[in-house]
């Protein structure tokens, strides 16, 4: 199938996605979860197919254990469709209401934002996630994963496809693309496709900001940053410093750099750095951190880098101020958390630390959909507009006014006849 | 000044104008009010030098209307600060609070958005709008005016900078550009600028969305309808067009195209005719409109075309669903009216139509920020993504997510330890 008429499909399809009511959207969801478990030999297959090849080809480790998609993903991506079907529905909420005048009334009501173009990685679980937050929000939507999952994907939205438009939902809401070409004509599609969404390396989701005129929500670079204050507690530092870091150092939620206030530094570096050195951590350190604890000498480029490795970047800092300066320099509008024990410190933090998730004593792997109870996730944002931090239904979600009259005209507001009483309802 | 350099100064005082509390910054739009009207000799004397200009340069009756600025337009301008300064912060709101697990708590908070771009046209009552719209919401601003209100926008600019820098705003939160190079050199400046808001010709609009990577907020074509159901009543019928249409014909909320259902044409047509011939309407119909009133016969660009001027295109469509499918084909995603006096229609059309303002019985006219009771706008945005229609003070700004723990680490939700419990608080 060819990326403009698929475009076109969804753009179609969209209309009648997003008048169906919660009733009708919930039960095609769970016909849905009913019908992966139904034929979940020819998932399994499929997977078997896709494991082979990467084996074969000697794809890294990691990324073989995200495409394994066994019994036990597949009841985890049940569960999370059945959890999904249970939430609200996040489209027609009144968001708010006013009386412009008698007779007059202005609502602000949730809907779908359209089409929704979503470019992830190879986990196959991500298609089924994605596919099920845009039926629940209403949106159409058109996918490309990562090539190693061809098969499985292909299998996946097969079943979802088959199921949903036999159940409901109009035919073309939801189309796998096949290769990376037909996911870059996407970019071009403007006039069908309302967001795209990128996951996967920074470069790929860089090149599409740069290169589409569709607004994109989603992020490049996790920079995420540890600030130790003066009073943060050495047991905790040692243990968020710990978790922000090593839990998971693929991830764009684990932190790059600490940043340690200099009356804290020769309490908590040294127990840091043996929580660090478990782990083969390389630390690179300012000329002062290197004074107290063994580090490479760390570069003005490492204040920039997202090493998603084992690689930390440490820095001695004078302030409060000075940390919350350099997170706003060279940060990336991620994920930044301060350890303190002084509660003013901390909201001075939290107020001036301009990421799209600040966290105060606890570690910065927390940003995330599931763990924030968003449900589950369609990406993590970075932009400043629309959507921040994890998006999940309500990020795929926009607002229409309605306004209600009988037989309102401007003229009689101008002319000074009529005065609006703009009264708050909502 | 260089437009980098105030760009760079814009991002720096954001992030200081971004923490200012509700107190300081009413104090500070107060001050702005009574420093305007302290100095209006040196506004009109500015003024009548843009203004003798324009006389000399044949300007355009209605820009020259629009550049006026006397004593009544300075007294509406302050009386809308002063507004301004009695609404409530749209800052630090608390948007949603859940607890994840104990002592583990999650906010979501309203925050300022950053640096805005705005460009605008003639009228110089917009730069103080927009000013202080973006001063009350906490963000930087780089305003950049038409070039015939020149000598009006540098005065009210250098007024305003003046007395809100002294009463506590940081230098170079609002900088007034100076030339339409400065404009385009912003369309770069990523780094710096959150948004531009861009609100003048199409022509314009589209080359700055053609143009920049920043997000752009506004609109470009004002393609409304108004449909008139089966069951329209005549004389509202004629009333409602007769606003759409004729009340200002030059704006972006004036209807283009009429649709009015096949079994009310010959009832509501020639009422609605006779309406508009009062004004030298030109009428462009299409064939079976053209068989019950005199029309020039439209062709397919009609239906794509905002004339902003005295010309109405009308189509007869057979049903409802026919009205809705050309305004989303057709339709800019502005302003759609359905007049009906049957409610299950009624309903479907807004349900139906994707516009960001779509109405029911009454005139397009009505989709404008004051008449919304939102205080002010910045601009109308067709977007589908952060902000639609009327963009007030809002729409200039964001959320962030604040985690506050008491040395939570992901670990112990991963293994098990521990268990979110994610109790929704607000």
């Amino acid at each position: 199938m060819n990326t403009l008429h698929a475009a076109q499909a969804a753009k179609k399809a969209s209309i009648a996605a997003g008048v169906l009511n919660a009733a009708q959207k919930n039960k095609i969801l769970l016909a849905c979860a009913d019908a992966l478990l139904r034929r979940s030999p020819e998932i399994l297959a499929a997977n078997k197919i896709d494991m082979e090849l990467a084996e074969k080809t000697k794809i890294a480790a990691p990324l073989i254990k995200r495409l394994l998609f066994n019994n036990e993903k597949l009841t985890e991506s049940v569960q999370g469709i059945r959890a999904l079907a249970v939430l609200p529905d996040p489209v027609g909420k009144v968001l708010s209401v006013t009386e412009l005048d008698l007779g007059l009334t202005l609502e602000k009501v949730s809907c779908p934002i359209g089409v929704i173009g979503v470019i992830f990685e190879s986990r196959p679980d991500a298609l089924i996630q994605i596919a099920s937050l845009c039926l629940k929000s209403g949106n159409a939507v058109l996918l490309k994963g990562g090539a190693e999952a061809r098969e499985t994907n292909k299998c996946l939205a097969g079943i979802i496809q088959d199921i949903t438009v036999r159940e409901g939902m109009p035919m073309g809401w939801c189309t796998l693309l096949e290769n990376r070409e037909e996911a870059v004509q996407m970019l071009s599609l403007h006039e069908y496709i309302d967001m795209i969404i990128p996951r996967g390396s920074n470069e790929f989701v860089r090149y599409i900001m740069n290169n589409t005129k569709i607004p994109v929500l989603g992020h490049a670079d996790g920079i995420c940053h540890v600030y130790f204050d003066d009073s943060a507690e050495t047991e905790m530092s040692v243990s968020i410093a710990r978790d922000s870091k090593c839990q998971y150092t693929a991830v764009c939620n684990a932190a790059e750099t600490f940043l340690v206030h200099e009356k804290a530094a020769k309490r908590v570096l040294p127990p840091i750095a043996r929580a660090l050195s478990c782990t083969e951590m390389v630390i690179r350190g300012c000329s002062r951190v290197r004074g107290i604890i063994n580090a490479e000498e760390a570069s003005e480029q490492d204040w920039r880098t997202e090493y998603l490795d084992s690689i930390i970047s440490i820095k001695i800092v004078h302030s409060l101020e000075e940390a919350v300066s350099h997170i706003n320099t060279y940060g990336s509008g991620h994920t930044d958390s301060i350890v303190s024990a002084d509660a003013d410190n901390a909201r001075q933090f939290m107020r001036e630390v301009r990421s799209a998730n600040v966290f105060w004593n606890c570690s910065t792997r927390f940003s995330d959909g599931y763990r924030y109870g968003l449900g589950a996730e369609v990406g993590v944002s970075t932009s400043k507009l629309h959507a921040r931090g994890p998006v999940g239904l309500e990020g795929l979600t926009i607002y229409k006014w309605l306004l209600s009259g009988s037989g309102h005209i401007v003229a009689d507001y101008v002319s000074g006849a009529k005065k609006f009483i703009h009264k708050k309802i909502l």
